[in-house]
């Protein structure tokens, strides 16, 4: 059990050093967070961006760069571009985001020829750590997917457990969301979970659909007679749409006082899937979660 | 500017006393919620249910009942519609949800001939105390309308702006959420949203697509450098969907420390509609909102 987004640093410190590569460096709270996971020993970073802005944000942060390879490419998409490709020729093993927009950043990895997408489906898989609950849990997908259907969502149930299962968790349990915990037909999403809830899956166990309040308190799951070995312990959510995913992302760190860790899923090598407002200490975590998802 | 849920009891206080009709009464909490606001003077009841059960439920909390007025009707479905026959009558002021199924209770407020229904949709209103936003805010619609089209959404806006104007709230700033802040095509609820948002009402400002941060948290207006009057200032949210509408509300009470107080909108009279497993304490805060409601 994962208990804390400072989990993923222990686990991080299991793994040999990663290359991480910065698309769009020029931000100050990711380049914090790249001075802090190579003070730790745990990843050296090749910076992608305009170099000037770079020096100076560094400089500020009192952030010696001297020793880091930089490459100058002030232009956003053309900076992404290179990141990628400094990832997929095996430069380094894990793409970060800087400075840039999530739609810029996300074709830059989707592009089918240059791009590092193992999968027809690429969804944003975020670890939250929520003070209201018992261990971190992961959420999807709250800003890619924007509709999924049933098979969309077998596929992100299946990526996702296999995110899970690289950063230590065994037997991930799975919850299918939706307004109801009954299969209501005018709810689509509810006829999707009770589906999906019904096939038998490989190290994992998933159920649905389940409410909000049944998925993570085992007082209300007693209390509506629900028998669950997911409800109150969910290690993994997934969400009907892109609506209600990022609804429930962004209620639980704005209402919430949660801290997130955004990585994706279905691409071939590790992925940070931050937002630009996030601090510096969350980018951290999420360098060391995509540092945990590496093989070795 | 209502900061607290217990500000409704401050508003109920200056309204003459009201007379509540409980359906399906035996329920501990709800009796509770009672034996509190005849406390303060502020309604009387009539309780409708299972005598044997209110009575002993009563004793329990050793709560005098003996001077209110019981109607004896063991069955769910009938004493719904009993509860609300007294109301429609004017014989009580209030309808409040005991013990009994949402659906059943709803079902006797809906019936087109014996009901109360004053709209052709009816809406849950949730009020919500968070400990991480500075005021009261309301969401519509956790628990009703499934998938609200562009006119429903129109017609949940006027509903609940009312309500709103009743507790007090002069010009009320209401938020059309959805996943992204801009006009998407692929993402419906945008559409609606800047449609709806486009439009000029009276007595309050109408803003959207806007995503729960910039609804909630002014910083997250500045960043995205978004002029807004409603971000960060919110008093209604209108939701997508059910879906949305369903994980914000559980999510905010589950993982956000939120207290709630829930009522109906498109009914002739104040409704109190309340979850079987809310605390005593909130259903007092959910009276004393539908109180507040009352003209005099």
């Amino acid at each position: 059990m994962l208990e804390k987004l400072s989990s993923f640093v222990e686990l991080a410190r299991r793994k040999k050093p990663k290359i991480v590569a910065v698309a769009a460096a020029e931000d100050s709270h990711a380049l914090e967070a790249i001075k802090w996971i190579r003070n730790d020993g745990l990843a050296e970073a090749i910076l992608i961006g305009c170099r000037n802005k770079i020096t100076s944000l560094a400089e500020n942060l009192k952030f010696d760069i001297s020793h880091i390879e930089i490459i100058d490419i002030p232009d956003k998409t053309e900076a992404c571009k290179e990141a990628v490709r400094v990832v997929k020729s095996g430069q380094a093993h894990i793409l970060m985001k800087g400075l840039v927009d999530s739609a810029i950043y996300l074709r830059a990895i989707l592009n089918k020829e240059t791009g590092i997408a193992a999968s027809r489906l690429v969804t944003q898989l975020a670890f939250i750590e929520s003070p209201h609950y018992h261990k971190l849990f992961a959420i999807t997908d709250a800003g890619i997917t924007i509709t999924p259907d049933q098979q969309d969502k077998a596929t992100m149930i299946a990526q996702s457990v296999n995110v899970l299962h690289q950063v230590g968790i065994a037997v991930p349990k799975v919850a299918l969301i939706a307004a109801v915990e009954h299969l209501t037909p005018a709810i689509a999403a509810t006829v999707d979970a009770a589906a999906l809830s019904g096939i038998t899956y490989d190290n994992c166990i998933v159920e649905g659909p389940l409410s909000i309040d049944l998925a993570f308190n085992k007082a209300s799951c007693r209390h509506k007679g629900l028998h669950s070995q997911v409800g109150g312990d969910i290690d993994l959510a997934i969400l009907p749409d892109i609506n209600s995913a990022n609804v429930f992302y962004k209620t639980v760190m704005q209402l919430g006082g949660a801290l997130s860790a955004s990585t994706l899923t279905g691409t071939a090598k590790p992925v940070v899937f931050t937002s630009r407002s996030d601090t510096a200490k969350t980018k951290y975590f999420a360098i060391a979660c995509a540092i945990s998802q590496c093989k070795d």
